[in-house]
């Protein structure tokens, strides 16, 4: 059987800056072609291989979209949702020896921890290849991956996106990274509307201006969806957001997208988010064919089975 | 490699009445092919083929049920017993929202949710078919299909059929998805045993006698298990009717089976239980071979990978 | 594809006394021709073949080691860790029940639970193989098979090995299943190194030193690591030996492995731990080419593949 093309080689996959946009191109034209092929014959071009999951936190979606992926490509999957306890002995044996361990078994270890860096400590010891699903307030490069595959797909280009960026941008992870990873293409303009208190750090918006980004700050989200190529909602933590402004409805409501939103979005842009969502997004949107993000979580397969390619061909 | 019959194609299967006595013969034709088939060289008919199961609360039997006859099939599973931790980041996402990202993920999706009616909401939003495996009150229609199966193979026919039912027989679901499917069939008979508070629901008795079926009420089943083709045993929830009944065992044994029921039930007849059993069958008539639970139990894989062969043939 | 050797024929798995010495000789010639294809082509020797693991407690390094091997081998895996809660009906359905209807969806039932003897109770009623995965204080058996392999693809014999066990050698059961192995083979010499209370069971002594094993027992391990060809380091549970041992540093130094200790080990010599360790080795030794640890828990995976395509071939 023919394959789709495999995309360059990686080994570890830790974080969003390993990523190139030449890698990335490569990445997405890998992906691009294992999604035309999904539903029709099945692929092979991991059959033999071996994935282990190795989750110290519950991400069912993220867990799911991985083994999906790697399914699909004719691969197997052992997988475990509680790696804190990972035997009835004894609680706490190290991050490192059942990285070690686990990586005994199989042929590359998708990790996901509740702490910064673990990914990185698991790869210094593992005998196999460390895909970053998450830690904690770290890094989540897939996501970002798929994030940028999705305006890629739906708008046909990388350079030139004005960006609308609304919610969480103190704390966001993916918000972060996704505009790290824009940086790197011409011609972006960022427009942030986001609360005080959870305003995008000053640092990062330094470093995306020195690298050529138009940054700009906007009170609220219908003051630039006229302008938006790609609107990318965050999730709003409750404990963060929406406790100290449910008294005021106005307030919160500048963060929200409604149908009014979507009247005021051009015609060939897009709505993003990283889902789950939780009342930032009025359900009454989902039938309009500018809302992606389904689409975008869609995407979570063929990315990865775009990078489970790369790793597992090294 | 030549495969067994398909069955005809389906799309959601969500409740038993979807399932005239038509599609019932096609799927059960399937079943009995691929039946044959197991422990001969494997399958492949849904080679390539993923399924999602979704299961909102565990039900460990019917999970690795389903999960048997995909795999059996030659197709793959990703699952979730934590569907309602399906983020560490939220908890509370919509079903709806679930089923639409897990519906971008695999070809089917296998949905057991605590709430009535969950099947019918995921099936209203799913780009992909769902297979109702159980939603609370609600149906469980691959339980009441591998019942109807478990009865045409074990006395090869449907018609005709003297069926008593015992225990229960006011909250299960399974018997009343059971009786209405035999409804469908010619010269049906039904004896109910059940304590006064626990009887079938008047609508139901009389939606049955339209239909045609003869219905009696019996005392005990030893009055009743002499004219059995089929005996149906339910079980019996502690806390609905052990309890108020342990203080007279008398009262409580006229609803068991043990050797002297099974001493006066005919020659071909049989005995069944949807399983898991708490006491209402002694474990000294396991070795009878008219005892047929544990053979309907394995039903429940070939009827099952009938069911998901049309569904994801159509 | 031509497949590797499969081993002879065996049913149940249940206790290390059912390893003769020429069983285990056609075992590992079977598990190393696994090994040696290991990240070559994929096998398929048991393709269209259905393994259960039923987990009463969670072992998720030994569930994966047993999926990971199936997997590997062309099989299927069904799955649950949580086979103590089986219904969301009712909990506490019998191991027996549960064993009969799982027997009747898979092809083999690999079986971990808290009761020593559950693995019997299991197999008396079991359609299917049954493989003991640990059962409480009794038995371990695959884990003393990839013990004893490790001793043997590591040094390259079985006889004559001088075997030095330090640690909790009172209760551990994969210490006395190892020891009642290594009795089987020639001019082997076991030195025990033990806290008093955490001494051998002197009926095991006895019963090895009338099979010929010359017994020895030692104060610390620094004593007998110089003549060592093996040292055995078994899991030291905090509550049994840690505890009472604290207050003496030097008493504790007694029983654990450092650089120091790694000094006086013999060149060609191994040491072993059946993980996890909590303390008992300083990670300082884990570069020693000697320290065998992650090697012996890899080698649960073509001890596993062995032992199944035996069972499964039967």
């Amino acid at each position: 059987m023919t394959e789709p093309g495999s995309g360059p080689p990686l080994r570890h996959v830790l974080a969003a800056d390993q990523f190139t946009p030449e890698l990335i191109a490569e990445l997405f034209g890998s992906a691009r072609a294992m999604d035309s092929r999904l539903g029709g014959p099945a692929l092979s071009r991991l059959h033999g291989r071996l994935m282990a999951t190795l989750f110290y936190e519950p991400s069912t979606r993220t867990r799911l979209s991985f083994e999906a992926a790697m399914l699909r490509l004719g691969g197997q999957v052992v997988s475990t949702e509680n790696a804190r306890d990972f035997s009835s002995a004894i609680k706490g044996e190290t991050l490192e020896d059942t990285v070690r361990i686990v990586g005994g078994y199989a042929d590359c270890i998708v990790l996901r921890h509740s702490e910064e860096g673990a990914a990185r400590r698991a790869a210094a010891v593992s005998p196999v290849p460390v895909v970053n699903a998450g830690d904690g307030r770290g890094e989540h490069p897939t996501q970002a991956l798929l994030d940028l595959y999705t305006i890629s797909s739906e708008l046909g280009r990388l350079d030139g996106i004005r960006l609308v960026m609304v919610g969480d941008l103190a704390n966001g992870r993916t918000v972060h990274s996704l505009a790290q990873l824009m940086a790197s293409y011409r011609g972006v303009e960022m427009t942030m509307v986001a609360p005080d208190p959870l305003r995008m750090g000053a640092d990062l918006v330094a470093s995306l201006r020195r690298r050529g980004v138009v940054v700009r700050e906007a009170d609220s989200l219908m003051d630039a969806v006229g302008e938006a190529d790609v609107v990318y909602q965050t999730r709003i933590q409750t404990e963060r957001l929406l406790e100290p402004l449910s008294q005021d409805e106005g307030e919160r409501d500048r963060y929200r997208v409604t149908p009014q939103t979507m009247a005021r979005l051009p015609q060939g842009s897009i709505l993003m988010h990283p889902l789950p969502r939780v009342g930032e997004i009025d359900p009454a949107v989902d039938a309009d064919p500018r809302a992606a993000y389904f689409r975008q979580a869609r995407n979570g397969v063929p990315v990865r089975m775009a990078l489970l390619a790369a790793v597992l061909s090294a």
